[in-house]
């Protein structure tokens, strides 16, 4: 059985933390659906999927991190085709990835409980966004 | 068709890298399925799942690499939160991933023959793990 | 449902960025199923899967990146073992990871416009590489 559900964000870009735990779960029960695989999915080059502990100390963390590892201020070959300024932004992405799969048994995902699902919009401005979650199971 | 089974470890921290491809082999072959995807999932956020070629070199490549990307002995704000001195473990595991889905044909896993299915535990100390392994298909 | 199909590619190694999301998008079609999820998998430990806008910028910006955070001419651990002089393929494939996993809905996958599945080969040598597309749905 699939089932498919959009959750839609407005972020502000710049390495946004955001935590859609909540809106997973949520679609997980609406499927009713046991047990099976839920996938997160951002249908864009600039953005990212990953589980976090969503805390305040992280959410400096992880933008500190990606500054010094793909700096924002640098140039990127990127910018030579559309001058648009976020080759960063498309380096991130590559990075952290698009995607994330977690099981569900008894209708609940299978998460740590400090661990939640993050979209990380990484484009140099806000943005709205709609990720595509994709329910397979019984 | 769905089945769910779990993975348990004991693991030394600090980067451990502990090959499960057997454990997840045999999950498959009891499921009794013929081809589908197994998905190994880390529930906590200082652990990450990936494949690497098992051998003594880059069980020691893959530490240091992540030593000198996010030092364990420096300052994170998560650790103001917290004062666990883990930062960089939850940092590590947000990069790496949390996750990994792997396709099974004809009852195996579609690995290649020097290609393992790694858990790492980033945390700053021993820890017994329990993963999460979802098969679904046919 | 499950359907199982190959995608075999000539590559150059040396972080070449190839793009098979046409492949893709014809094996989902192949299988007649309305929607699910699409699995690609790279078996072997020198190769990588992530999505990125597939142009001439990137596809300079992600070799140079790689390059510096894991230099092809600096000595792995690996290489103590295999003397193949490749610890840095393997290094960056465990980075990257070896799976995509990509929802699609009305017989398409959910990618952004500007957004392709990409194959990374990060062996030190041009390779015939073999990839695994698992398609799960109904």
């Amino acid at each position: 059985m699939v089932r498919t559900e959009e959750i839609e964000l407005q972020t502000n870009g710049y390495c946004d933390v955001i935590d859609i735990t909540d809106q997973l779960r949520r679609a997980v029960q609406r499927s009713g659906m046991n047990s099976g695989t839920v996938t997160a999915f951002c249908p864009g080059s600039t953005g990212g999927i990953t589980t976090i502990e969503h805390e305040p100390g992280l959410l400096k963390d992880i933008p500190e991190f990606l500054e010094k590892l793909l700096p924002s201020d640098r140039a990127y070959h990127h910018d030579e085709t559309w001058h648009d300024g976020n080759g960063f932004s498309h380096m991130r992405s590559a990075l952290i990835g698009p995607d994330i799969t977690v099981p569900f048994v008894a209708g609940k995902m299978t998460l740590g409980t400090w661990q939640q699902v993050v979209f990380l919009d990484f484009d140099n401005k806000s943005r709205r966004r709609r990720l595509v979650v994709q329910i397979v199971g019984e």
